[in-house]
């Protein structure tokens, strides 16, 4: 196994590890790989029978000016989190800038609160959370606001005044932020160049194509995580998502294949979770804008409930939306904002779609009912009564 | 509507409610109900072109000496609950004991403790929560033993020491326990008297016999809530349980359909949760004292896992359990007892039955992640990876 980083785990039994080694070219003819070791310099070529790409992502980094003044942070590994806390312990930044407000954006804005800095976040976009519908990210925005994060929405990132290397505020096309420390949560791409480099077919997004298998288009060689384009069970169309869950899921059913078995790894939904403070947020399936593109005829509900019984102390509100497809009633995605014990309920909605229920089944479903998790009616229920009035 | 209780919600709009009325008779030839006025003692026949019966259940008190003490409480209505506390906040009782270790049991048990009292819970089970398998109701009776409830399992009740009428003390075949009040918690049965006596068919412990129109064998009559039968799903069997979340779908259904609609009630899980405390617990399906009755071939895991990710402030233990059909793999049922964030799990496996999936199924399931929520395999998940290796 070839890895660029230090071995910060330390769960790789029985596996021969490179640490701090870089591969720097595929020969898929040759069936090597070129290594270099970033200790010493020196460079080898790995033979190999069986090759994984598990390669990743890189963080988005617009070229802007000023992307490189000190200051500057991109997250994606656990190293990276790590440089930003040493940043705060030695640096104490007053203002925070976080640019993008997707989950990434959202979570460390909560940390940065967290850790005593005044904090705006700044996207291109009308709304955060790009992948939830406008009405379902306003909650969101509104928990943002009155936790005291300033919201700079519409805004496109133009650059990073660094006048001595050092970050001392964000440019965007409206306005000059002060910030002694900005945060990257534009996004990640899949980390594919040397597969693409290799002559080893990319997909969606540039992610590496691969069969239900996990093969890539190359014999013997395979790809896995979040550098791996997958199957998006309910668009029926190739999909790429950076998730955890996913990149387990796919790595599972790789080595098994390369162990001579033979599963499958039928796709995903696009299934995410996360929170700001006690605002949880979910989503699962298609939302508006890709129900557009998908040419899917559909309708839609959102209710507004609680998260446990009203009358249950510490029950707090949740807003569940529902997508189904017009005359069948066959679900097409959902959402979750709410406060605690919302997000969760999105695997409800994740195994019927999974399943291909209709909305008209999850108002049958046994769902688990006591006051302190939930009314009668579960409001995953409530919204599918809702929606399977429209269809 | 006729209702023996006042009306404590105020809830029934355009509907004519008779409060504080009592059924006594049911004529189905002459389709007419004897009621009485109970303020009055007024008797009377109301005539009626169809006729639902809600009666609900009746708590199950043994007629063991002593029950009809005061300071013996059994609990069903609000009612029945303002009364336990307008007793605890006038007679201070320091020494409580419940008898029966089910859901209302260790609810009351919970109760009782934060009300100051010294708890004793008895059951004639070897376990508290018969509803769970032995090896998941151990960390419930872990969690009552911490927090300080004495437990007296596989004691049957003999009766209340009452000399003066007051309650004294619990006896069991075992000992007298001390007691200033007592709670039955043993059980409810389905409250069909009037049903048996008009002839109307029962079924599985004397619940009204419906069809999935929740019509009963005499048309016109109609029977929805706890004392109506239901079917369960896995067991394909008829079945009986006193569930809010079943009583109001079967209402909404029978409601529809006797205003000219068509819907049908496919039937129940035995769907379940509540919590003791920090101890969540939830169960689904079938359980391991159901399947041996069942005949059918099952496999079965239990697993320990994290309720969230495992290096996540507050992240608790979690156990999940899955029972799955030897040969197909299809999955029978599940019980989870965990940390915080637990419970509501139940609802993936519940959905996951609703749909016959298998548990190689679930292994592929796009659920939530992000490590307030979870472990990149949801504890469900790791489950149904264990459960799937017996198959």
């Amino acid at each position: 196994m070839i890895e660029r980083t230090p071995d910060v785990f330390k769960q790789k039994q029985n596996i021969d590890v490179h640490t701090e080694h870089e591969a720097l070219e595929i020969d898929r003819t040759g069936r090597r790989v070129r290594v270099r070791d970033l200790k010493t310099g020196t460079e080898t070529w790995e033979p190999f029978d069986q090759l994984v790409l598990a390669t990743g992502t890189t963080v988005i980094r617009p070229p802007v000016p000023g992307i490189d003044a000190s200051g500057v942070y991109g997250l994606k590994t656990l190293e990276d989190g790590f440089r930003i806390i040493r940043a705060i312990e030695e640096e104490r930044p007053a203002r925070a800038v976080i640019v993008g407000g997707g989950y990434i954006g959202i979570e460390m804005a909560e940390a940065m609160l967290n850790l005593g800095c005044e904090v705006s976040l700044v996207d291109m976009l009308p709304q955060v959370m790009g992948t939830l519908d406008a009405d379902m990210a306003e909650p969101v925005s509104d928990a943002l606001r009155r936790a005291g994060v300033s919201l700079y929405l519409e805004e496109r990132l133009e650059g990073f005044e660094s006048p001595d290397g050092k970050i001392k505020g964000v440019l965007t096309d409206k306005r000059a932020l002060p910030a002694d420390i900005a945060i990257l949560g534009i996004g990640v791409r899949p980390n594919t160049h040397l597969a693409g480099e290799a002559g080893i077919p990319l997909g969606f997004k540039d992610a590496i194509k691969v069969n239900d298998r996990l093969e890539t288009g190359v014999e013997g060689v395979w790809a896995a995580g979040d550098c791996a384009e997958v199957f998006h069970l309910i668009s029926r169309r190739p999909f790429w998502v950076a998730m955890g869950t996913v990149a387990n899921k796919t790595g599972r059913v790789a080595g098994i294949n390369i162990g001579g078995g033979d599963v499958r790894f039928p796709g995903v939904l696009g299934t995410a979770i996360t929170k700001f403070k006690d605002t949880e947020i979910a989503r699962t399936g298609l939302q508006e804008r890709e129900l557009k593109d998908s040419g899917i005829d559909y309708v839609s509900r959102a209710i507004n409930a609680k998260a446990r019984a009203g009358y249950f102390p510490g029950s707090g509100p949740i807003r569940v939306k529902l997508y189904a497809e017009k005359g069948s009633g066959r679900l097409l995605g959902g959402q979750i904002v709410g406060a605690r014990g919302s997000a969760k309920r999105i695997d409800i909605i994740a195994t019927a779609l999974h399943a291909g229920m209709t909305v008209s089944d999850i108002i049958d479903l046994d769902l688990g009912y006591a006051p302190p998790f939930s009314s009668a009616w579960d409001p995953v229920h409530i919204a599918a009564r809702q929606t399977a009035k429209q269809v």
